[in-house]
């Protein structure tokens, strides 16, 4: 029985969830076969029933359910260790972890008030209101208000990605010659950015941009599969 | 003959520079023995002779003169295969080029401003004038100006440490279960601020607080193998 990857959609089939995008590239770095089971944010009583929470993405392997993307990427890489590593060892592991940790303390955050304003027209038309109003609590503004001064805001985030840029000017990808995990995870905050808002965040002709494209173009242009921002 | 590491020393045998550090303990990790060459600031022309280039520290493995500490620790990497590797392979040694940098762009500019104007105390009586008129000329203002306050420039350093204490809450190493070079690259810095300051500049308790002291444990007490701040 294939792996079941219960995956948020977005309007018209768009792939809005920067976690996704992360599984989906390490699922096609190993190689595995699996069957989408769409989910929206409307559905949170099903997700809560399968996993006990309320995130998503969820693997189900034959009956073992597994949630929280750093702990679906490990599963994979011990469920699967003839195929291709997505961490290079314990050490890349561990690093990897750090990464991961860096793009959700670092780059996310700042990212949030560029892009969340233009946000909910990628969702399916019944989960804006959910998305607005939990996003907005947290946010204790509103998502207008958080995006407010667009120029400053898109500096901030361009500090925060200082160090990836120097790195990817002096190697191809943030984990050396290929791709592996710590990349899947970068990108999908950027994969993010760029299905989810209208705005470029990327500096045209920047090292990020390159590896950006070279991102988007693994697996059969994995990142360019789904449809992108609304026009 | 050993390899000869030209290493900047400070006031009565203090060893203040993050960059020494980090390749003190790479080659502990590797257990390459070693002759130290000290130097300091106002040895200048020796370096710049040696190297073609003013910043310490060097290696000269019988003639063979490495600098740039990134640079020598791939050195001690390839010239060194059988050792225990400070990388673990070639997905780690991307991602631990990128620690390293997110190092240098997103820890250090925020140290700088925390233990700055203690600094001069733990050089060489020798040097202070010439750290201090470098420092002031690329800060654009006193070294007590930038140091200017210290409650907000602590917070500023710690908000660039959330993903390290994200990450080490979840596992002992940067590395994972053992140390290696990431962890030498950002223990530095750390090393840094601890040896040129009397400011404690992580939180009692706090999982960084715990790896700081594992770190320093290492190797027989390197990190404690030379004097503290001056008293």
């Amino acid at each position: 029985m294939a792996l079941i990857f219960y995956e948020r959609v977005g309007h018209e089939g768009r792939r809005p969830s920067p976690f996704s995008w992360r599984i989906r590239y390490a699922l096609a770095h190993k190689g595995i076969d699996f069957d989408v089971h769409p989910v929206r944010f409307a559905d949170v009583e099903t997700i809560r029933r399968l996993s006990g929470q309320h995130l998503t993405p969820i693997i189900d392997d034959d009956g073992k359910v597994t949630h929280e993307t750093w702990d679906i990427a490990n599963y994979l890489e011990h469920r699967f260790p003839d195929r291709p590593s997505l961490f290079g060892g314990a050490a890349g592991m561990g690093m990897a972890r750090f990464i991961n940790d860096w793009a959700s303390a670092q780059l996310v955050p700042p990212l949030r008030h560029v892009i969340f304003a233009d946000f909910p027209a990628v969702l399916d038309p019944g989960d804006r209101a959910y998305f607005r109003s939990t996003r907005e609590r947290a946010l204790g503004m509103s998502l207008e208000a958080a995006c407010a001064d667009p120029v400053g805001k898109l500096a901030a985030f361009q500090q925060a990605c200082v160090p990836l840029e120097r790195t990817l000017s002096a190697q191809p990808y943030i984990c050396g010659p290929e791709p592996a995990y710590a990349d899947y995870s970068v990108f999908s905050v950027f994969q993010w950015a760029r299905l989810g808002s209208p705005k470029e965040v990327v500096a045209d002709g920047s090292a990020i941009a390159g590896w950006r494209a070279r991102m988007i173009a693994l697996f059969g242009n994995l990142g360019d599969r789904f449809p992108g921002y609304p026009t």
